[in-house]
This record gives structure tokens, sequence and C-alpha cells, in this order.
């Protein structure tokens, strides 16, 4: 079934963008060049929440899978706008392992001979701009599906629930990065949940769920399985951002500890008597390859690896709770406790 | 009716935000903040888009007041969205004479005692993300209308159009700022139309009619006569922007001249004699008071105020005509008619 998801998501975005490539020529070579940007940036990515929509509407017999294209497509063009934003806040240059929009369009103001703040000013201007349009497009595709009034308010209801909660958590974790105190494990949790849990696993469930007709009490359980896995994916993945291998991640190793990310592995560490030594060396822009190797050890030493697979377990048997106690069709139960168990067993 | 329309639009938006703020109590108190100052920033506002919409609606024969007003508090976000990351683009820290979102969030931090660097980020932060959440509030205003399917259709796009040609003209300001090439003036008035007259002018007038179930000739002459009068307006602020009095316009006559903005009296400098001594100084963010006199002055010699409100004019009796030759109730006329009067009296 993925790749057929994927393969519809890939059309629907490739109709979206077709037809504001269109629209964009008319103003001039640049604002084509930013809905180009924004269609490389939404390409490539894992589609989970487009794959999570089709799972929850199929599995609770759903039977339009165009209507659920479309909403799966809202939610890439979500989180497509969220990377992009997210970029700007981070002051970020790459996404994906590739230029990202603010470093396209830097790019190529500095070949038109512009100067370097002016370029990087151009850069951060295409990417609110484009974050903004993405976000435009998540919110169109919703309010004009055709379906009846109610499930069109349930589904904005939803939407507006993915936005509002991801900006909590977005804001927390700034606010958070910003401060001195040592992170603690239920605000680091929180700041998962808000920040991606809600937008990327329990609002795409719930769409699916209501478009499909679902009774409450399967929505009330997808979106609490929904929460807990989402959870479970991003300690998961903090985790293998240090102890990963960059070969198979595709990300660095170093770059968490460089930017004194708060992770389930800092927030135990804080817990322990190895913190004073660790939080001297983490979020150092300076740290290199011997300093990560050390660090990396004394979150070993301290337990903090061990604490937070432990964490990861706990939150995929929440999740698989959720599955056991609702009434779910067998196939779909099937599906997502595949899915928890993919969550945590990535980091062994 | 501008009272009327003022307090209906400042019911609605204290009802919508009074919502939020409850919402996001639950996520901290940073949270909440957020939602204030974006309230705050919502304020304050002249409502000109909300009257256009009511205008326009009530006009072409609509009696519901309540369903203008969500339009109105519509398009009034989504103008709070694009100031709000006008000002992110623009690294600005007041609006409307008071510190803009980003500012105080900067504040914010910097009384808790976090460093200057991380509370310009946090300040970032919270622009960025409060534009996104006013832009979401606008598609959900819009979304949520119970009205029939085909017209609901209509104001999305209309929405979206906002959106889409705002963006063009936002970049188009961007790169054009970042450029040696001396102004035309016919980009600069594309640039006022796009990043200004369509959201602001057109948008709301037939968003307005499309809701009065106006035929397709209103719509389109309401369409162009906003565009018209919309940069009537533009090409007159920034008149005043460099010769107004700044008691009555509460805007600095320097800080465009320190920009180097480039507007219909640039453009007529730059096809001028005068045009070399002018752009040697235009830009410089050192400009003093005596040198912006100097440039006003030198403005005034090759008749660039002149020109611009010739230009500015001309696009009011290119609006007129408009009003002039289609069909529109005689009430309607003549309040459009008045305000086109307004658009550029306000420079002589």
């Amino acid at each position: 079934m993925t790749d057929l998801v994927h393969s519809a998501i890939d059309d629907e975005l490739r109709a979206v963008f077709a037809d504001a490539r269109a629209r964009a020529d008319e103003f001039g070579a640049d604002y084509a060049a930013l809905w180009e940007s924004l269609e490389l940036q939404s390409a490539g990515g894992k589609r989970i929440r487009p794959h999570l929509v089709n799972a929850a509407y199929l599995g609770l017999g759903g039977t339009d899978r165009a209507l659920a294209t479309r909403v799966g497509v809202a939610f890439e063009v979500l989180h497509t706008a969220f990377l992009i934003h997210d970029d700007v806040i981070d002051r970020d240059t790459v996404r994906r392992g590739a230029p990202n929009v603010a470093s396209r369009f830097a790019g190529r103001a500095l070949a038109r001979g512009a100067g370097d703040r002016a370029s990087e000013a151009l850069g951060e201007t295409a990417a609110v701009l484009a974050g903004d349009l993405a976000l435009s497009l998540a919110h169109r595709e919703i309010a004009l599906l055709s379906i009846d009034a109610e499930r069109r308010g349930r589904l904005l209801d939803i939407l507006d629930r993915a936005v509002f909660v991801s900006a909590a958590g977005e804001l927390a974790d700034v606010v958070h990065a910003g401060s001195a105190e040592p992170p603690e494990v239920a605000r680091v949790l929180a700041t998962l949940e808000q920040k991606t849990a809600v937008y990327s696993f329990e609002c795409p469930l719930t769409a699916g769920a209501v478009l499909a007709g679902a009774n409450e009490a399967a929505v009330g359980a997808l979106a609490r399985y929904g929460r807990f896995v989402g959870v479970a994916f991003q300690i998961t993945d903090d985790i293998l951002g240090v102890f990963g291998d960059p070969a198979t991640t595709g990300k660095s190793t170093t770059s968490d500890l460089r930017e004194g990310k708060q992770t389930a592995l800092t927030a135990h560490a804080a817990t322990t008597d190895a913190w004073a030594s660790i939080s001297a060396r983490l979020g150092d822009p300076e740290l290199d390859d011997a300093g990560a190797d050390e660090l990396r050890a004394a979150l070993l030493g301290c337990g903090a690896l061990d604490a937070a697979r432990r964490l990861a377990d706990e939150y995929v048997t929440l999740a698989r709770f959720e599955l056991d106690t609702a009434e779910l069709p067998e196939s779909l139960r099937t599906e997502l406790g595949d899915l928890a168990g993919r969550a945590a067993e990535r980091a062994r």
C-alpha cells in the first residue's frame, strides 16, 4: 500500500505545483523559482503523514482514495511549511542534504552580484514567503474538500489543532534552548509531543478516521496512539542523532551535541553526577569530533542511552495499549502495531 | 456605517482571540503571551479591509452583517499576518508606533536573563509563529463560512489570490531593493499593485461582492477599481512618507529615504538629470535630518513630487472610470467614488 500512497501523493503534489508554477510565471522568474524551490522542498520526504491518513481512512472503511490523497497532501505541505519556517528560525541552510529555500535564493542573489547582506535577506524573504504559501496550500486543500459540512468542520478543527499545538511546541523549544536551566524529562517529552507528535501522527490519523466516518471511540484511540507513537519516534530520532550511523540516518551525529539540543538523553544526564562535565561541553559550537566522542561516552556512561531507549519502549507500550483496548478492525490494529514496533527498534 | 463596521469587527476579533488565548493557557505563559501580542498587533488598524468588504456586500444587496463581519475579520487578520512577516523580513522592531511581536518577545527573554543573540532569536521565532497563526486564522474564517459550496469556493479562490499575489509582490520588492538598477515607474507600480492593492482593496471588495451574489460584471469592475484605487493610495502613502507631516501621518519622513525605498518619487527622479546626486545619498543608513532635507529639496526640484501626485490622480481617474461604466447601485458608486477621492487628496 505504501507505494500506492506514495505515487498518488506525488501525482497530486505535482498537479498542485504545476498549477501554481503556471500562475507564478506571470509574476516573473524569481517568483517562478520560489515555487520551484517549494516543490523541491516538498519532494523526498518519507510521506509518513499521508500514509497515516490513508491507513486510518482505508482501515476504518473509507473507499474514496482521491479524498484521502487530498487530505494527505494537506498534511504533507503543512509539514513542508513547518520545515521551511523552522529553518528560518534556526538560520539553517541545508535540509535533507541539499540547499534549502533560503540558501537557494541567497545563491541566486549572489550570482546576480548582490552583496552578502542583501543575498542573505533575499534568502530569508524567500523562505518566509515559501512557508506562508505552503501553509496556505494546506488550508486550501482541506477547505476545498467536497464533503458534508460537519466532516469538513471537524477536519478544519483538526488542521487548526495541528497548527496551534505545533506553534506552542516550537515556541517552547526555542524558549528552553535559550535557557540556562537543565532539561527536565517531562518538559522534553511535552515539547516532542507538541512540536511533532500532534501534527505528524495524531492529526493525520484522526483526519483519516473522521473522513471515514469512524466513531468517537476510534478517533480518540487513534489520537492517543498517535501522540504516544509520535513521541516514541522522536525519542528514537534524538538517540540516532547522537548514537546513530550517519551512513544510515543521513544525519551528522555531532550537530545535535553542538547545538546543545535538549533530548531525552540530556534530560536523563541532567539527573546524574555526570551532568556537570556533560553540560560544560554540550552546546559548544566549536565541538570537534574528539569532543563529540567524549560526550557520547559520557552520555553512555551515565546511563542516558539506556534510559532514553527504555522511555521510547514505554511509549511504544502505551501506543500498543491504545490499539489493544480500542475497537478497531484487525488489519488496522496490525498495521499500526507494526508501525509502533518500528518507532523504537531503529535505535537498537 | 464605518463605526458600526469597526465595532462589529472589534467584537468578532475579541471573540476569536479570547478563544485562542483560553486554549493557549494550557501551553504555558509564553504561548499565552504570543497570542496576546498577536491580538495587540491586530488592534489599532484603520479596518479599511473590513470596511471594503462591508461596502461591497451591503451595497450590492447583502443583508447578513454577521457573514460580512467574518469575511472582514479574515482580511484583517491576513493583513496582520503580512505585517508581522514583513517585519521579520525587514528586521523591524516597531509597528504602529509600538514594539512589534519580535521586539516584545526579545524583551521578555532579556528580562529573564537570556543573552542578546538568544533574545533576538526568540523574538524572531515568536514573529514567524505569530504570522503563521494569523495566516491560519484568515483561512479558517473563510473556510468555516456557512454558505453554499459555490460561493465558498469562490471566496477561497479570492483568498488564495490575495496570498499568492502578495507573496509575488513582496518577493519582487526585496529583489529590487537589493538591486543596483535604478527604479522604473512601471515596475514600482506593478509592485504596489501586487504587494498591497490586490489583498487590501481588490480582494476585500470582490469578496464582499461575491458574498452578496453580485453578477460577474460588478465583481470585475470592483476588482479593477480596487487595484486602481489601491495603487493611488500607495503612491500617496509613499509621498507622505517623504513629504508628509509626521504629526498627522504618525510616520517619520526620513526612514523611507534612509532605506532607499523605491517609490513613484524615486522612479521619476531616476528619469532626470538629478538622479546621480539623489541616488548617491538615497538609502544611506546614516542619513541625518539635514541630508534628508536636501534629498527632499532635490526630489521636489526635479519634479518628482508633482509627477507622483499626477500619477496618483491618474489612478483615481482610472478607478472612477470603472465605477462610472459599471452597473452599480448609486449609493455604492457614491461611497466608492468618495473613497477614490480621498486616495489622492491627502497628499495635496
